[in-house]
């Protein structure tokens, strides 16, 4: 056996450890009772702790050199999972153990606690836990940082999206914050308000559209499971992809996009390449191109005119709705569907103010990692930029404020930009879909997603780790990551 | 630190993977799509092959040697957990990491192929797996006997129960062989059939039949869930217990006494000593003390003549029935309830033919382990055995024969014949907890089963395995295991 081959086989083993943390980690946001939070804790941080264990092998080092020394006699993709398995080597050997579980701990009991103080707007109770999580990730990103030789908080970039820095996002970030404010002043000036959907919308009703819609979209119900979570995620594995969302009687707009949102990712995820399961290469590339997909779902596709007018009969169907009610048009759809507002909540967004919300988190979250914010003030630094960015204040609203997402209670910082990147990577994609598949807006109007779908799979699912992002934009659609579609995007939907 | 308090930190981590890999497989059971099930075997796999490989680390068996020459510094629940740890070491460096690997592989795809076999009632295509899966028991066995000075068949009792022998079930099981045909005879002969109960039953309503019982008989469902499996199992942790029914349409009363049934292994589960949480000795005693849980609520309490009294209007009110349909009375139910019949399935099987069952299979599980009868000749040793124990055939249904069960094609051999010692096992602790709870008939005829589970609590979950299985009987009910308790609760049921 070569060395990398031994290599594969010794790594096979620690993504089957993965993919247990990855239904065990889905099970506990969708199924788990609140009684067996504490001891889930443990038992996922145990697990963490063994594939750390396992990933910082000496011998995985070993065979790293004498695998690298035989290059010429491994194809592309094998090389490319060489340099994958060798990152995440790196990344793991620089994080010591005891810090590796002590915030995996940390951070499932402040996701969990966080559960309830932003359901009672009390910060103050989940302080402490959060400072807690803070100190934690700035020991992680300063041993990281070291080992690959970044800044603290390019080394947390790269763990989300390979390749990626601050330097890269911050121009990006300030072309939007000159173009955003005033394009959103002009579209709502001339925006027509949609006349309201007004409910109730039964939860089984809305369950029932999104599984059409999941349908519609290509999901695969042989290799996934779609339920219900405090917050809508995909999780699981390429061959057992979970998808969820949240259900509101009184809206079901929010439903059905977050399930748009989330097929997107899902599609990513089974699409992957059959070929390198369980290997590195065989990975999605980042969070940057895995919010590219599900963003060129959920924007791109489902909230255009075409979609809305195929999806407006089965959304009437679904709700026992008809199209005599002038509410419930193709057309009132796809106003409700592209209203845009000013409002408090990330997730509930539209697309030309959700950057606005990124871009505070990025340099809060900046502040918060290198001391210069405490997390005592974060809720005033919060109210602060929502005034200077939006107009609108948090003060004494930490729900929606400050808590309304859950990615710093649970450790995930350096990962909010990648949610711009990839509306910036969707509009990108589209239009270099459409100038390949030149039938693509006749045939999303008559609901047929699959040329979109194998297009996808040929440029970007099928593709894995084998590239990186910016590689992979150039050679699909001749440039690197590039604001400006994103932006003649919006101009065409919202003010043409 | 002493070397005790090593151990417990070791088996402690141990613990917690476990618990990741029970919930990996109630969630194999009951969430997973069909295309995650070849992954996943994988998956599981490793997580066993990293369990087993942590369990044979050679620092525990010098960790065991000095806590046990400390043993005079430890109390007696400490010393219990050391001979549970000690026991556990023993089995797990008996078999070699690469058989424990392949079993387990092997298990998991027969089970998966199982459920087509079944439904397609064709037991040549399962017929290679299984014997693949038999040739491994049997080098299990061997291993394990060797390792323990058992012969192989007593090890894998051994593992299901604590100190259980072949040779101390023969004679129980010989005694039953001469007592219950003869019994069935009368029995047959004298009962009063009970009145059809025509459905259909929403599956809606019959799962609202079910948690609605599962809360009166004490269930906790902070600490637990309750859902759709193929087949009715008690999985999960003691603080997240997980159990399951399944439905069909035209009958109710398999899901809800599979729900009786499984409420009872629950609440052992989740009365557990908490302060041995993730060590040994707070686990379970064994399968047939877990059996003697859930039949003495299944056999004992729900059918009982008192508790089909209290649930007879929580039945009707969740099927719109009336008790004026002579169909609905209590006294219709309870026939139903107990009605006795020589029926194919085990699982549907009557308190009187089901130690029949059982017996058929400890016979023919034998004699597959010790190579006497070959699988190829499962099908018809079948047959046989039914005609001669029950006068029926199931020639050419095998999917209703040696089909049926799920054990034997996931390696569960030495299993079944705790079922059985589990029915003797209730019939006793019932009788036990009558003498100490003189209200009882009239507590379980008002829906209170609190003071019941309050004495179980006390005499038996709260012990974990403190003692063994013999002990404990003998110190609650003053003898030990005696089908005396259980022939007269059939006598004094079927035939006064």
């Amino acid at each position: 056996m070569t060395a990398y081959a031994k290599l594969e086989t010794k790594i096979r083993e620690i993504t089957r450890l993965r993919e247990i943390e990855a239904i065990s980690g889905w099970d506990e946001a969708c199924m788990m009772p609140s009684g067996g939070g504490a001891g889930r804790s443990q038992a996922l941080a145990t697990l963490t702790s063994v594939i750390h264990e396992r990933l910082c092998d000496p011998e995985i080092g070993e065979l790293l050199n004498t695998a690298r020394a035989d290059g010429a006699t491994l194809d592309d993709w094998q090389l490319a999972n060489l340099s994958n398995i060798e990152r995440e080597y790196v990344e793991a050997t620089a994080i010591p153990a005891e810090l590796v579980r002590a915030t995996r701990l940390a951070t499932l009991n402040c996701e969990q606690v966080w559960r309830q103080a932003r359901a009672a707007n009390d910060f103050q109770s989940i302080r402490p836990l959060l400072e807690e999580v803070v100190g934690l990730e700035r020991q992680t990103s300063e041993a990281l940082g070291s080992a690959m030789g970044l800044a603290p908080y390019d080394a947390l970039l790269e763990t989300y999206e390979p390749e990626l820095r601050a330097r890269d996002i911050e121009p990006v970030f300030d072309d939007l914050k000159q173009f955003l404010p005033e394009f959103l002043d002009r579209v709502l000036a001339s925006q027509h308000p949609a006349e309201p959907l007004a409910g109730p919308f039964p939860v089984e009703a809305q369950r029932a559209l999104c599984e059409e819609t999941m349908r519609v979209l290509g999901f695969d119900f042989e290799r996934g499971r779609f339920d219900v979570s405090h917050h809508p995620f995909c999780g699981g594995v390429p061959d057992d992809t979970r998808i969820t969302t949240r259900y509101q009687e009184e809206s079901f707009l929010e439903s059905f996009m977050a399930i748009c949102h989330e097929t997107g990712h899902a599609l990513y995820q089974q699409g992957l390449p059959v070929g390198w399961r369980e290997q590195p290469v065989g990975d999605a590339l980042g969070a940057a191109i895995h919010e590219s997909q599900s963003l060129l779902m959920e924007l791109q596709v489902c909230r255009s005119r075409e979609f809305i007018g195929f999806a407006a009969p089965m959304i009437r169907k679904h709700f026992g709705r008809d199209s005599a009610d002038g509410a419930w048009t193709a057309e009132n759809l796809y106003r409700a569907a592209t209203t845009v507002e000013r409002g408090f909540i990330r997730v509930d967004a539209d697309e030309i103010t959700y950057p606005l919300h990124v871009i505070l988190r990025f340099e809060l979250e900046q502040a918060l990692l290198d001391g210069s914010l405490p997390v005592r003030d974060l809720p005033e630094a919060w109210d602060d930029a929502m005034q200077n960015y939006l107009g609108i204040s948090t003060r004494g609203n930490d729900a929606d404020g400050c808590m309304q997402d859950v990615h710093w209670y649970a450790g995930l910082f350096g990962y909010f930009p990648t949610y711009t990147l990839g509306a910036l990577g969707a509009a990108q994609w589209f239009d270099a879909a459409r100038r390949d598949l030149t039938d693509l807006p006749a045939e999303i109007s008559a609901g047929n997603l699959r040329p979109l779908l194998d297009w996808l799979r040929e440029h970007v699912h099928g593709r894995g780790r084998q590239t990186t992002m910016q590689s992979l934009f150039e050679e699909v659609t001749g440039s690197r990551l590039d604001a400006g579609f994103f932006k003649r995007h919006l101009e065409s939907r919202y003010l043409s």
